[in-house]
């Protein structure tokens, strides 16, 4: 384990106090070495990590492969149907385990020289070796692993924060969805030049909305703000409210996210990093589409397509839009300082068929547009905070309140955790 | 502001003191991070720059974006018709506001939240803050602007040197070009794997023209030096001068420069980063086109076709040759200390109409092609100085004058200036 | 010449005593830029470095450029006949003098300037100079060069190493193989993502063979060991090896390596960088091609095509596998710690015809195969190598006692050399 010095947490504490609240981070937290190195220490390799779907790992031994930053990670089911996550590299001379980002595999078999383990991860053949070689200390490295309502999250630490807060929240609120028997539909991968941080801090507000994503906010309330909601947009929330309470009854959901503005997000402590909420849409709109109609048979328990939408969202890489008929998912993970791979997953219930059901010219330009728009915007942001001529500017606190609080819960994360000995 | 410790001050110090008289740079001037730091804060960020030229900047509101290394810089022509330099950073979140190299606005509007600057780079609108936001201090970062015949320059130093020395050379004598009523006909960019002083040597000297520019050595008389100007070669550089003179008498052109070998430049002192000389072309030469002959109307003040060449260069990133028909400006700028981004513009009267008055087949070649002959040898330079084994060679005193010049210019620069606290 | 600081040795000489015996390198030795330096200063820039083959410089002027890491190498074929190695960097402004991997010249003039070189490397003529310039100190940097049996190499080092060693082991044992007197075929050069350890790593043992090496397997014996030869295996081996015997006495061969397995490299001692053995194909191949068929006319002094493999292997750059009819030569070159450039080069007697005696379609696929399966492999080692959950794994003693000698060597190589003061 790479390790930060003393001095090194210093200068990062410097750095976290040298900014003014309610502004913007300095430029070395975009780019700098160290300060990646610290993100990672702190956030990437302590932290719940959403991987997937649980319905892309139904069966024993179907798994998935990701790469955080540099470390090359692979959750399977197991024998037992129970989930492991392992480092995904050999403990023989080092060698990538599965080299394809999903697949089935009865036992994990080195390319190399055939080191075998068992789906829990053991090592149950490494021929060649000597017979008095002790092989149970040899099992691939594990990490922790968690499911809930559908989502698989991984935590690299070696005594992970507790998932319990996500659990409570995530899955009440999202097993209605469906996850746990959706289907992916498309998947689209993004490599975009920008901090990982930067497109965090666009997804945590909306006031870029009105010029940068026209599709976006014929749907939705969020790109009206706390200083220009007026009485008509209020009435309009209301109704859409209580008009779906009224159809939900029966189902025993309800819209958590009455205003506009986006739900709070993050927060201090410990149960800060996840958020679930259900938010009216636009009248007229039932679903996240281009022209708000259903564009998929209905997911989950849900028996009425005006449901709003669920959102749920995990520091430091998830969030997750669902309609009545589809689900879209974005998983981020960091390359270097000033590059992210982010992934962008279309469901719908297992049972819909393509072609007939649904069709993906319907599906999917919603997200994908709004996606490229924001990844776009993110590149041009990384060019211009790495600038010696920037200085953080104020955030506005009508508008940017989620963006101020990220600040505040990374350069927690950044200063409280990275601060302790390791 | 980045800047430079004592003792990375000190180690600079000692490498350049380590030159030897009349020698090449060491390796590390050309590769290694802390002496790029060491140009950029000696020299880019406090130099004049070339930016490009008045007639790309004619109406209030048009503007050229460059990017300096890590700096995103925009000129852009203001409401009173004065040009105006800013940071292209947004001081709200970082956001780059003009993402094209060129254009027209009204307003400067970040694309992300539409905070909205004056062309004079004052803040006047920034939806969803708070009312008693102070916005005067949320001016662009604004950069030091200078314009003389037709060129624009930027300086992103805080107290730029004094710009007059350049105006004074250079608007007396190239005012007759008329450059303010050009127009680009093209511009090719370029990105060379050459640090940005290799390009610079490369310029100073033409010994190497014989054997690497064809096209360039049949027009002109730079390649012969002190030491191989034969009688004949001298007689008709006088020739060419005097019959230049006689032609020139009513218009008040004068041959500034009427020996082979190339101007001295640069030169100690505070005006010894600008010079301007008017120069005889071989007999039959009435332009630096690929057979001599007129390729496009004639600019400026001309009302004969027979006025040689007029040079202009700055250090550190402008070189024009100009001819009775078209004008050829190259724009260097770094990106990193291996790479520099290199702009050839060729301009006409504004009159000209293409397909008409000239052609780019018959107005391009014979500096597209001097230019890509020169970044093949810098690139091939990059790599042969970056070795171990390299020890810079002794330069020739008849034919590579202005290479010694250069590194002594440049070593003043970086320990005299680069030595001061900032 | 970079040094390194008694600091970095210290932390180097830490990094070779935490390796455990018997089991891998930790993950810096695979990505750190101060091992790789340490690996250039105390290997690549120390060793005899094979450059390629003396049928390629057969006539004065003939040449071979390269580059070892950063290091540009031009190794010449003089009026003399004798091989000279240079630094092809001009001695003037750093130029690359020959940009291109091989040809023939008269002499070696610069591009830029025309400074002219002989042959032997002294600079004969520098237009422009002062004629007092004192050229005897403006030689080429030249490097120690040496050629046996056909086969050519370089040392950057000031003192090399003595290279008797390898003329006295090679020599005797390749002579009859003609490579002296073969031609080129064919050459591919690949671009492998691995740090050039990882590429020795995997060309040591064949215990991977059997998963990744479908040709390999079925025309030799290697990927049997000391646990897993059967009795059966070894009466093959014994019966090839009697057989070959018989049919060499006439022309003085000899089967030199008789069992299973590799041949031991690299060992430790003077001689331990270079081995050459001779060993018997598996009955009905008569050369390293898919079916095992004579695919050219034989080579050398070769009478009869049942000669099994000759092999030859130099750290820490070159191996060879010589059939009756055809040779191939595997020559590395580091790029930076974790790029590896390698270029593989068949060879054919100087008399055979393509077309007519022989096809690339025969010739190249089983070892193009091979050599690709075996850099698809180091790419995924690469990858996991540089985990920080990589732990190094317990090494084969049966059949990967070739990789634990190679980093036996290697680190000697790295702690008792680098630790001298340069």
């Amino acid at each position: 384990m790479t390790g930060l010095s003393h001095e090194q947490h210093q200068s990062i504490r410097q750095l976290a106090e040298a900014r003014v609240s309610g502004h913007g981070l300095g430029s070395r937290f975009y780019g700098d070495p160290l300060l990646h190195q610290a993100d990672l220490e702190s956030i990437w390799f302590r932290g719940w990590l959403f991987v997937g779907h649980s319905c892309q790992l139904q069966e024993p031994g179907d798994y998935l492969a990701l790469q955080v930053d540099t470390e090359p990670v692979i959750v399977i089911r197991g024998d037992d149907e129970q989930l492991g996550a392992f480092s995904n590299v050999c403990r023989h001379r080092g060698t990538i385990l599965c080299s394809k980002s999903a697949g089935r595999i009865g036992r994990l078999v080195c390319p190399y020289h055939q080191w075998t383990y068992d789906r829990d991860g053991s090592l149950v053949s490494c021929r060649g070796m000597d017979d008095d070689l002790d092989t149970s200390n040899l099992s691939l490295h594990r990490f922790a692993v968690e499911e809930t309502a559908g989502l698989v999250y991984v935590s690299l630490a070696e005594s992970p924060i507790p998932f319990d807060v996500a659990a409570n929240q995530i899955g009440p609120a999202a097993t209605v969805q469906g996850l746990q028997r959706a289907r992916v539909a498309a998947t689209v991968d993004y490599q975009v030049e920008a901090n990982w941080k930067i497109v965090w801090e666009n997804n945590r507000e909306c006031f870029h909305c009105n010029a940068n994503h026209p599709q976006y906010i014929l749907a939705n309330f969020d790109h009206y703000n706390s200083d220009d909601t007026s009485p008509e947009i209020q009435a309009a929330i209301d109704e859409a409210t209580r008009r779906s309470h009224q159809r939900w009854t029966d189902s025993g959901l309800a819209v958590t996210h009455t205003s506009t503005g986006m739900a709070s997000f993050p927060a201090p402590g410990p149960a800060g990093w996840v958020t679930v909420n259900r938010t009216p849409l636009v009248d007229g709109y039932l679903s996240e589409s281009m022209d708000g109609r259903q564009v998929a048979p209905l997911m989950g328990d849900y028996a009425d397509p005006d449901v709003g939408t669920l959102r749920i969202r995990t520091m430091p890489n998830f969030w997750n839009h669902s309609s009545c008929d589809h689900s879209v998912s974005t998983r981020l993970l960091p390359e270097g300082p000033n590059r992210t791979q982010i992934q962008v997953t279309w469901l719908v219930d297992a049972t819909a068929r393509e072609g007939q059901d649904y069709s993906l010219e319907e599906l999917m330009p919603f997200w994908q547009l709004t996606s490229e728009q924001d990844w776009s915007i993110c590149e041009s942001v990384q060019r211009g905070v790495t600038s010696r001529y920037y200085t953080p500017g104020p955030l506005s606190p009508a508008k940017e309140y989620n963006v101020d609080a990220l600040f505040n819960w990374y350069l927690d994360q950044l200063t409280t955790v990275g601060a302790d000995p390791k």
